[in-house]
C-alpha cells in the first residue's frame, strides 16, 4: 500500500474532551490505511508528498445515520401537503412510508443501487467518508437483505467506508396480515439471526414510538440482537416519550437518536451506558418540530451528541450533512465546535468505529484537505466548500 | 451563432397565471441566442441535436436577490453568537457589517474576484443562469465601484448572466463622519448619476429600516434613481413595518424584498404598482425569524412571489437557491409550483428581465435539462439534484 506525506497543513480534529481544536502538528504520514506519525519536522520517506501549502486537514466526515437506499421519492407528497391534502388522504392514497416500501420491493438490486449512488455521491462530495445505512423498506426478508446488498456496493463504487445497519422493526410491513407482535416475532426469530449469520449488518435498530413498536417489542428486538452478538441502537422519542432511551441504555446501545422529547431525568442513564445522543435536525426541520432535544441536560451529563442527516424520503430529504451541521446550531443552539465533532469523533462512536473520526497516530487514514479560513466555515456557509483532496484508508481518491 | 435542437424533452415552466406546469411540447430550437421555436414533430435544421431521452427541461433558475461580492466572512461570528457572545459585544469588536466593509475594501479587485466566483459557481452548479449582485459593502466610492465591476466579472468567468444593483444605501459607512443626511447627499448626487452614467448598475436598492435608513432618505435615494433612469428595489419590513414597500410601490419598484413585516393593507399597493415580492427564507431561517411574511394576502392579491438566497456573511450565507426554495416551502408553506416560478418567471419580474424565466418562443435560450421524476422533486430534496446540460443565450455550458 503506498505511502502519502501531507505537509503543511492545519490540522484540526476533536481532542479528548470533545472540543473541535487545531492541534500543534502541520505534518502528517499516511501508510498502511493509517496515521501513521503526525507532528512538525518529522523525516519520513513517502512514495508521494502533498504540501497542502496551509489548508486545513479535518478528519473525514461520518455521516451516522440514513436511510440511503430506497426507490422513488415522495416529492410529489411533499407537494400536495403544500396545497393542503391532509396526512391521512395521501395515507389513503398509499402514500407514506408504503409508498417508499412499494417503491423499493419494485426495484432490483442494480436500479436501486443506480438511485442510492446519487445520493451517495452528493454526501461524499462534501468531504463524507463514512456512512451508516439503514434497511427497512423492504420490511420482508428478501428486500431487507436487497437493502443491505445494495449499501455495501455503494461503499464500493462510491469510495466510502460504510456500516450497515438493519432496521426490519421500522414499521409494520403494509400489506401483512401479520400482527406487530408476529411481525416482530419474524425480526427476531427469522431476520436479525440471518444477517448476523451472514455479517449484512453491523447493529440492530428499532423504531420506537407510538406509531411504530412499543416499549416490550423494542425489547425483544434488541435481546434477539443481543443473542445473535449485534450492537444495537433507537429511533426513540422523537414524537413522544416513549422511554425509549431508558431502555436502549439498558442495553448499551450505541446511539439513541432523534431524542427531541427526551426526558432530562433520562439522560444520566445514557452517560452511564456510554450512549451517544444522534441529533437530526433535518428532521426537525422538515417536520416544522418545536421540541427541541435536551442540550444543555446532555452538555452537562457529558453525553456525546453526534450529528447526522437522517436522509430519508419522507421526514430529511437532506443529502448534505454539513447542512445539517449549520441546522444543528442556528435550530438547537450547538456550538460550531460540537457540530464539528458531531461528524467526526462522536459520530464514529455512535457506530462503534474506535479507529476513525479523530486524526491520531494509529487512527484510519479518511481525512480531507479544504481551503478554509477555519472549520467553522464549513458550519457556518451552507453549500458553500468542497474538500480539494480525500483520502480514504490512506487511498487518494479526489 | 450556434443551433440546438432538443428533442424527446418533459418541458416545464411558469403559465400565464403563474402555476409551474409540465406544456405540451417536446422539442425546442435553440438559435440566435433565443428560443426560436417549440412544440412537438417539428421540421427543423439545426447544428446539433440533443436527444433529452425524457429528461425534464427547465428554465434556467434566477437568483434575484444576492450580495455575492464581498470579502471575508463571518463564520467566526457565527461561532461566537453560538457559545452566548452578544450581538453587542461582536460590533464592539469590530463585527456585523463594519467586519465586512473592512475585508470588502481590504480586497483588491483579483482577489475579491476569487472569493466570488467560488460562490457563484456552486449556485451555477444548482441550474442557476442569471444572478442579481448588489454592492453596499463598500460604502465608499472606490470600493462599491469595484463590487460592480467584480460583479461584471464574475459573469463572464462563471458563465453566468449579471444584473448589478447599485445599494450604497445600504448602511452608514463605518468610519466616517458623516451623518445619515450626509452620507445619503453623497449617494443620491455623487454615486447614482456616477453609476448611470457609466452604467455599472441596472437598478438601485436601499436598506430601508430602523438599523438602515429611514423613510425620507429612502424616498431621496428613489427619487436620484429615477432621475438618471434606474429603476429601484427595497429591502423592506424585514424586522418592522417602516412603510418601505408602499414607498416603493409609489416609485413602481421592480421588488420588495424580505416583507416579513410588510402590513396586509399595503398588499393591494404592491398588486397595483406590478411590484414583486421577494421572499428571502434564507434570512429569515438563519435570524430565527419567527414573524411570517403575509403569504395568504400576497396569494390573494396576485402579486408575484419570488424566492432568492439573500446570499450573505451576515444574515443569509447559503449558496444554494434550491436549498431556499425548500424553506420557502417548509417554513413559508408556498407550493413547489410557486417555488419553482419563484425562481423563474417572477424572479425575471423581479429584475424587469422581460425575455427571461420562461420557456417561450421568442425568450432567451437560458434552459438546464434534469433526469428527475418531476420538477416538484428539486425542491422536495436539498442538495439533490444537478443540471445534466446547460446553455445560456443558447451557447452550451455543461
Ligand atoms: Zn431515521
Ligand atoms: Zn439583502
Amino acid at each position: 500500500m503506498s505511502s502519502t506525506f501531507i505537509k503543511n497543513a492545519r490540522i484540526a480534529t476533536a481532542n479528548e474532551h470533545g472540543d473541535f481544536v487545531h492541534v500543534d502538528a502541520t505534518e502528517m504520514l499516511l501508510k498502511d490505511g493509517k496515521i501513521y506519525a503526525m507532528g512538525n519536522n518529522l523525516t519520513v520517506e513517502a512514495e508521494t508528498t502533498v504540501d497542502a501549502n496551509g489548508q486545513w486537514c479535518l478528519p473525514g466526515f461520518i455521516d451516522c445515520h440514513t436511510h440511503l437506499v430506497y426507490g422513488g421519492n415522495r416529492a410529489n407528497e411533499f407537494s400536495q401537503r403544500l396545497t393542503g391534502v391532509s396526512y391521512e388522504t395521501i395515507s389513503k392514497q398509499g402514500g407514506g412510508i408504503k409508498n417508499t416500501v412499494r417503491a423499493t420491493r419494485a426495484l432490483d438490486e442494480d436500479s436501486l443501487l443506480t438511485q442510492t449512488l446519487r445520493r451517495a455521491k452528493r454526501l461524499a462530495e462534501e468531504g463524507v467518508t463514512t456512512v451508516e445505512i439503514k434497511s427497512g423498506y423492504g420490511l420482508d426478508k428478501e428486500t431487507e437483505i436487497r437493502m443491505l446488498n445494495v449499501a455495501q456496493k455503494v461503499g464500493e463504487l462510491a469510495n466510502l467506508n460504510i456500516q450497515r445497519t438493519f432496521l426490519g422493526a421500522h414499521a409494520l410491513p403494509p400489506d401483512s396480515e401479520l400482527s406487530a407482535e408476529e411481525y416482530i416475532d419474524f425480526v427476531c426469530q427469522t431476520m436479525i439471526p440471518y444477517v448476523a449469520e451472514h455479517q449484512l449488518a453491523d447493529a440492530v435498530d428499532v423504531f420506537c414510538e407510538r406509531v411504530g413498536f412499543n416499549l416490550a417489542q423494542t425489547e425483544r428486538v434488541f435481546m434477539a440482537a443481543k443473542q445473535s452478538n449485534l450492537r444495537v441502537k433507537g429511533h426513540v422519542e422523537q414524537l413522544s416519550d416513549s422511554k425509549g432511551a431508558a431502555l436502549a441504555a439498558k442495553y448499551h446501545a450505541l446511539s439513541v437518536d432523534h431524542i427531541e422529547y427526551l426526558a432530562q431525568g433520562d439522560v444520566p442513564l445514557l452517560a452511564e451506558a456510554g450512549t451517544v445522543a444522534v441529533l437530526l435536525p433535518g428532521a426537525f426541520y422538515f417536520l416544522k418540530e418545536t421540541q427541541l432535544p435536551p442540550i444543555e441536560t446532555l452538555r452537562k451529563y457529558k453525553v456525546p451528541m453526534a450529528v447526522s442527516t437522517d436522509m430519508n424520503p419522507g421526514t430529511s430529504p437532506i443529502a448534505s450533512l454539513l447542512t445539517c451541521t449549520n441546522m444543528a446550531c442556528v435550530l438547537f443552539g450547538l456550538t460550531t465546535s460540537e457540530a464539528l465533532t458531531g461528524i467526526t469523533a462522536h459520530a464514529a462512536k455512535a457506530l462503534g468505529l474506535t479507529r476513525k473520526g479523530i486524526i491520531k497516530e494509529g487512527f484510519d487514514a479518511d481525512v480531507c484537505l479544504w481551503d478554509i479560513g477555519s472549520p467553522d466555515s464549513l458550519v457556518y456557509e451552507i453549500n458553500g466548500y468542497r474538500p480539494t483532496a480525500k483520502w480514504i484508508g490512506g487511498k487518494r481518491v479526489l
